[in-house]
């Protein structure tokens, strides 16, 4: 039996309301207790729909994850010179960083003190590795320059990109496009003019 | 009167095992109490050095903000063409970053909760501000280039070196000083092969 209150809640409201609780009180300082008050619905209501905060933890990544590794099988990921993938990726992560900013951002965050979060952190890795094929096939085509180390350059790529998820919040300026142009202008050809 | 014991502690070491505590809990998470059985001393003990862990949190905020704007006044920073200047800046906050690692990570982690916290925000502005200046005149110079929009450059460009914070642990692979290398010529000069 459900109330009428609980009933304009689905998965993906309550959903929604526990990555904004997250990332504002960090995953770990979040009690059902915040999550009841915050979606305005009784503890136990939640657990009608999920076992626990890990469970929306774990939903929440998920989303993020399942959106970053798509990019990796969209076709301009998959065809073309690498050094086109390389620029092709990096844009498209920071089209979904934007789309999915509090799935990204808590994503980001995570630490790693269950299992759901060590999962998370490995699906990272795993991301990040893919990428640095990418760039490693880049710079085997003598696309990109051979003097820079390739990990170190794909954790600085990563280290531009994540960073929107601190700073960038959407207002008329800056759209998702000029964005991405700006990261990817600035990553493969830097800031210098070209003498 | 003192304790044996607490005459081992000076506020120095009492303020890096703080910073420690302070980056594994969450400065929110963290308790007078975790403060104590980290630091092996009572929490008078404690007392006993600081009013309580908003001072410690502004002794160590204060340490690495010190040590950031200490750059911006070296000889490198003020004389020389703007552009070299961004080189000499970038370089050494990499440096000062890989040198004070757990307070600037505890910095950069600061949300602004309390007083102290808001403070370090506003004092981080005006350093990314004073940096963004130098952009600006570099760009001026028509030695950065003019379709790039400097606030978003600067903020692409710390995010790169502040992700640091959160990658980079001291081993022989990696010196600083290569580590400084990567971050420059990838913010200035880009990973793709000059055409």
């Amino acid at each position: 039996m459900t109330t009428a209150r609980r009933d304009t809640y689905t998965p993906e409201t309550l959903l929604s309301v526990a990555v904004q609780v997250f990332n504002e009180r960090g995953y770990d300082g979040t009690s059902m207790e915040h999550l009841s008050k915050a979606a305005g619905i009784s503890k136990s209501s939640i657990y009608h729909h999920v076992a626990g905060k890990e469970e929306l933890l774990q939903r929440a990544v998920s989303r993020a994850l399942d959106e970053l590794f798509a990019v990796l099988e969209e076709p301009g990921a998959l065809r073309g010179r690498a050094v086109a993938r390389v620029e092709y990726v990096t844009r498209r992560t920071v089209e979904v960083l934007v789309a999915e900013l509090p799935y990204v951002t808590l994503l980001l965050r995570v630490r790693g003190n269950t299992r759901t979060e060590r999962w998370a952190l490995e699906r990272r890795r795993e991301f990040d590795h893919q990428v640095a094929e990418l760039l490693k096939a880049a710079a085997a085509d003598g696309d990109l320059r051979a003097d820079m180390d390739i990990r170190l350059a794909t954790r600085l790529l990563f280290g531009m990109v994540n960073s929107l998820v601190e700073w960038y919040r959407p207002h008329p300026g800056t759209t998702p496009d000029q964005l991405a142009d700006a990261v990817v202008s600035m990553a493969l050809d830097g800031l210098r003019t070209k003498s």
